[in-house]
């Protein structure tokens, strides 16, 4: 089994704001992430698959076919917009690193075999800054 | 003369966006980087002083105080905020890299004598992203 | 089960010697590691947590809570420190970063607990040069 | 048990081409990487080690004999190379990461008691640019 | 005046080979560089330009609109390439990083006014490896 | 004119310390830096020389030279060392980086030509930190 990696990247605008609490334990717990104009940040998306590499090609994934179908369904969707406004798979959710690379996951589990490959999604890393980063494994 | 540089970081949201225009010329323009919904990023901004190394100290600058004086004047008005909304001396300025490097000078340099060096402002670079920056030195 | 990370860093003094052994067996060993007059390094730590997230704020871990906590009981106790001589949680120790990385495992899983989070330690990551690191999952 | 590092480099040139194709079929499976004439990469490689350390040492193994052991070895054989012509062990090999990761595991797997280490080979990753890498196991 | 860079990359294979010499004194001048199979690298290009800031865009340059320049004019005219055989501005020249970056500077000089800015080149860096870079100023 | 540079590495130990000074007045200057059971950094080194290609290398200089030349005159007396105990050409000055990089200047300036390069020295960057650094263009 090997295990291949991409690296993605997307610029996006978001608050952590919990709408069923006052503003004062939003700031509370929340700090200046709370901030009601937004902040944001550079965020880092490594996608990393499993599986055994063809013979012909020498590839477990092709990563210029993987890189795309990133790009496609999640960096564009996420890239230049707000995390709590613009983007329908977050509608409704608190959008912490956590919960967001839980959507991400879901999405790419459903379109991974959509190009071709016997590979299985492994693991998600999303850094939000090189600092601060979460990882998901679908479990 | 020698030249010494600090590195900070903040995370701001903001969106590029002429207020003279219409909606759609700001998204000809700002593609992107205009969605009204704003975006963001994790900016590194570094200062570059210079001057001759005190004696005593062999320092051009303390570096613990040229530190806390960015973060004073400079980032802690800028991180987790609107670039747009939320910071005074970027009223009524586009806040595209080139106008906040600009502003962050005029305040670096007069703020600079307070932590007793005399050393002065040589350099500032600001990243908006790990492949995008923009410097400025003053004139 | 998601897994959230923090990278912090401390700058320290160090030296490979074994008392029980010659100054010549030290050098042998430990080559210029063993250097009496000490070296030191950067060393940058990185602490993952695993968890479910609080469905109120979306979080395994709040990220400033663990920084403060990594800074409080860790890497105030490091940073322009001596490993060998400053340090009490290495006493009698020989601070290689394999030593060192399970004094500062057993700290942060009995201190985890504190900052109010139902995430555990699941892995730490030292890194002493940009080329060498370690890491330790507690068993 | 600890699991320790040593990341090492090497520059190379390759091409992705399966003999037994056309060169249509190449170029439309590899894409720019099937160019005849070649392209090339700053390789990086992390060796991962896993094992208790020595108490007298404090050493899972000695890094300076692990550097050595991957360069002699391994990278000394692929840095300045072409993967394609030059290595012996990548004879009828398409130099595909995967295909090589798999390779520098049965050299260093076999090469590793040789150091005088207990240590055992646990994981390699392989980057053949800061955004594609590939890791394997030994399994 | 403002300078702003931006940071692309590209992938090729080269030799330092200079053919009015014999093959023995190439490995003695140019050592692994020389080997006739080729090595090669992840090359990063930053591009500076240096103007003054629209008034009604806050922008010296569009950085997507450069971004597309350099990547039309010179990286993909670089990448998965070999800079000896395929590259039609490098045709009888020692493919040296500076002699390299003497080609990419004329090229932008020369396209850059297409792009609408009165932005003019200022410097070009182009790493060859994260540890080896030249830079040139056009004169 | 073209700039080419080469990075190099050391490890060391230092503090900073006036002994002309009470101890109460170095840790009120220096704070943690005075620590009397020193400190550490991995420090970076960044060579740039300047100068013409040669016609016939295609080389301002030797890469190669230049990273021999500057490990055996500078990092080789600084790594794995005590900046206040171990090296020459610091006995009686402050290790601090503005000191340390003027002294690095003399010994490549005089050396430079020994590497048959015309090449001359044109700035030393010297990174304590990957937050600070200090530059230095011999006058």
């Amino acid at each position: 089994m090997l295990y291949v990696s991409r690296k993605e990247h997307f610029n996006a605008a978001h608050k952590l704001y919990n709408p069923q609490w006052t503003r004062e334990k939003n700031v509370e717990v929340f700090g200046p992430c709370a901030n009601e104009n937004w902040h944001g940040h550079n965020f880092d998306l490594i996608v990393t698959v499993k599986g055994l590499p063809d013979p012909e090609t020498g590839f477990v994934v092709d990563l210029k076919k993987l890189s795309t179908l990133i790009r496609n369904e999640v960096t564009e969707k996420l890239d230049h917009k707000n995390l709590n406004l613009d983007v329908d798979f977050m509608e409704g959710k608190l959008p912490s690193c956590e919960n967001l690379i839980v959507e991400i996951w879901k999405i790419l589990e459903s379109k991974l075999p959509s190009i071709g490959s016997c590979s299985r999604l492994h693991v998600i890393r999303l850094y939000e800054t090189p600092r601060n980063y979460v990882e998901y494994f679908g479990e």
